[in-house]
């Protein structure tokens, strides 16, 4: 890599795009034209424009005493000992710190190193005297060697090696990825991403991708963001709003396409100024034809969590990066302990009912004789929290809520336990400790008229609605879904409190930072 | 499987969620309360809460004869014969259909069968007398064979087996992509984008979620949407938009994690209403640290696109996909060779200069005298094409535009190449044959005062831009990248002559169907 590396700087004083190939396709002769005059292919004996290795390549490619090497990163810490100085370099493509020894005295000083400087060094790989690996040593009164400033920083850079608080951080929206454990959750989250992308397609799922901006506001869930143009006035020739679920458009597709899984932003313009709410986030959906029980659902979710915690597990590299980038002993012990809570065991997470989860409540948490939850109460943060963190100490679905407490799609409870008298819907929610709700899903109805009945019970927009009613004239199948609020994902297995800490640039309520 | 859902369904009679499980954890002993009453768990062995298995799977799972096989899905076509009857059926999870027999006559008027229905099947393997498999054989008199229609359709449902032309299929939006090709299209998108994601793992790239709600209209780029909540005024405490790129924020995430590349939506509101354009599309987009010549981005640009047609060609089920859905012998030749296109040759596609692009189309395509382009002159779609299908018959960077054609934060050219009188920006557009762009991108510039020299020579909005300026204070390294409009891509690879294919539910002027 560094020999290709100094090739293409050689390669510098030829004009670029002028070079004459040595090899000119015979394609190119159909014209009576010169073509050689034209045409500069990055023949690759010539040159090499492969992208500058990153430091995580560096540190797994076992330099050789005395090899030269050429490291591009940030200044993470300084430290002058006595006789030579240590300088930490990162790139942020990974955990990866390279520790640099500039022998000498001052030499921090005299080379005008300071934290968060973007900086250039050609150095060598030396045997560690004290430690059983290489180290690199930089010494620019030597030939090869130098150390270059290419980004300066500020007298007050703010990313110093202490401790930061994550909220002071979060007033830094630029810099603030560059500290160690913020670039850590965002690795964690583009790993979570990659770990669905394998699940399912393992499982024959289809990703889609259904509209951001939306035609009708048909749940009716809180208020929304309409979408309007700064040129033509009514450019869609209707009122227009962005999604706050798309799955409504993901019936349709698995309609067609049978299992589809899409991860898409959703908005939600409420005034929710919490830890565990952004007015724009991203959601994973799934929709499943030929699904008929709620535990269908229920088993996949199960699944689709437990794989993610496997991949980060098994992968040497992830979970040593995760290891050291949460350097506080009880994070990484808080991180590990969620994880074990997703493994938990061979068999599936516990199943309870709306119902049971009412009567748990009352005889356990209010066992006290505070007041009893009456059935058709609403089950709060506190309660779901309560039920998979101190109850159950485990993720927990809990199933058939009442009917008039969800949306108008949702199918009636199977026979065996639907009552009459305390109508439930065919659904569930998934608990997990210390967060509470992390998944919703159902079976949707797909008999037309049982779905008319619903829409007209709730005085919904028949005509708006057409299209996704005309779905139950045209081969209707049984099915069902889920949304999974993907920041709300990665807080948990990243031990993170506050989700504005899992999304690079956060949206919340008066907040639209750069 | 089938033996699985057999089983599911034996445990029917069983009230759902309080069945007492036969392992109860210790976890839950801690309660005084008698855990059994509440605790239900999907235990494997009394109960197989799986999806219920798809079309492709049970192709593959090589039956005997008589084995008993249940099937779901849609009536593709159905054909009466002298004998017997034959029913296509598919699910769409691919492109798998599934050819069963009804020995008697007039089975289909019999029980009623129609393209369009969805139907569950319960027949038996049976080796076919003439060909060399299996086959389903499905006789309703029999004991355990049956035939259930679980979703009409109407009389005149338009899904039939004739060809049906694209443009009148455009019209039924929560119904097309129920046909082969429409199907396969989003199957090919979905397979595009599972291979982006393997590449830019292999390359060490951080996938990020960049924000859709922008606080400023940085760029400049033509007509924007606006946002504004439908609750709350003035919900950010400023004005906010669609994003049109999300470039400005990658640079941010790019100086903190080196590598990183991004699928996200971009939206334009332009009154475009031509067959490449979508006024919601899908962008990927990729910015990467420590580089400074612009073929290291065209080098991973040509990397990239060549391993999504080596994965797409070596993925054993994905081409015979491609070549069932396509019947039309000139399509999949057509697509088969756009591939080819792609592929073609171990070494990298040509990269000409815009000042010798235009030197080339003077010489060649203008040799009959028509008038000749000036330096400075728009390289039109027109263009484009030409110099990708017809001169160069490959894909073809073209680098080193006129500064005044681009956008503020594009570097200069490398100093080789820059001549002040026609002064140029190291950036670069991918051009391919019958579509023409692809992608653009650039090196963007990293030293603070040049940046602040176009800001002003531009008049600019400093205060609006201050968060992206300040990168360049602040430990700045040389950087670039680029953005792919995926629509685009998909199109060319599957086919596709019109963009509003390649997304389920496409947004153009005036059109926000459902």
């Amino acid at each position: 890599m560094l020999r290709a590396r100094a090739l293409r700087f050689s390669t510098r004083s030829r004009p670029c795009g002028l070079r004459i190939p040595n090899i000119i396709s015979p394609l190119w002769k159909h014209s009576n034209i010169d073509n050689s005059r034209y045409i500069s292919t990055t023949i690759n004996d010539v040159a090499d424009f492969s992208l500058t290795p990153t430091l995580g390549k560096i540190v797994d490619s076992n330099g050789v005493h005395g090899e030269p090497v050429k490291l591009s990163g940030h200044i993470r810490t300084c430290r002058t000992m006595k006789k030579m100085s240590f300088v930490d370099i990162s790139d942020g493509a990974s955990s990866a710190v390279l520790n640099v020894i500039f022998p000498g005295e001052d030499s921090i000083a005299n080379y005008n190193l300071k934290v968060g400087q973007s900086v250039e060094i050609y150095g060598e790989w030396r045997d560690s005297p004290v430690k059983q690996r290489l180290e690199i040593h930089c010494d620019p009164s030597q030939a090869n060697h130098s150390v270059s400033i290419i980004g300066q920083v500020p007298d007050r850079y703010p990313i110093q090696k202490k401790a930061t608080s994550l909220e002071f951080l979060r007033t830094l929206p630029t810099l603030r990825h560059r500290t160690r454990t913020l670039g850590q959750i965002l690795r964690a989250r583009s790993f979570i991403e990659g770990s669905l992308m394998d699940y399912f397609r393992r499982e024959d799922f289809i990703k889609v991708s259904p509209p951001i901006i939306s035609g009708s506001d048909c749940e009716g869930a809180g208020e929304l963001f309409y979408v309007g143009s700064t040129g033509k006035k009514n450019f869609f020739k209707k009122s227009t709003y962005l999604t706050v679920s798309t799955q409504l458009h993901l019936e349709v597709l698995s309609a067609a396409l049978n299992r589809v899984w899409t991860m898409t932003p959703c908005f939600r313009a409420e005034n929710s100024d919490t830890t565990r709410h952004l007015s724009e986030f991203w959601m994973l959906e799934a929709e499943v034809a030929y699904v008929d029980d709620v535990r269908q659902l229920t088993t996949l979710c199960d699944n689709m969590l437990k794989s993610i915690v496997q991949d980060m597990k098994s992968h040497k590299t992830f979970s040593s990066e995760m290891e050291s980038s949460f350097p506080n002993e009880d994070t990484m012990a808080k991180i590990k302990e969620r994880w074990a809570t997703f493994e938990n065991s061979n068999s599936s997470w516990p199943t309870i009912t709306y119902s049971m989860a009412l009567e748990i409540i009352n005889d356990v948490q209010r066992a006290d004789n505070s007041k009893k939850l009456e059935w058709g109460a609403t089950l709060n943060t506190e309660h779901e929290k309560w039920l998979a963190g101190e109850y159950f100490k485990t993720p927990v679905f809990v199933t058939d809520y009442p009917s008039f407490q969800k949306p108008f799609y949702m199918r009636k409870s199977n026979p065996e336990i639907y009552d009459p008298e305390k109508p439930t819907v065919a659904c569930f929610d998934l608990l997990i400790p210390e967060v509470g709700e992390l998944i919703g899903g159902s079976l949707r109805i797909h008999d037309y008229d049982e779905l008319m009945e619903q829409i007209e019970e709730r005085k919904m927009d028949k005509k708006a609605l057409e299209w996704y009613i005309s779905l139950r004239r045209n081969g209707t199948v049984p099915h069902g879904g889920f949304g999974l609020g993907f920041e709300r994902l990665v807080m948990y297995l990243s031990g993170t409190e506050n989700i504005r800490d899992t999304i690079p640039f956060p949206r919340t309520p008066g907040h639209c930072q750069c």
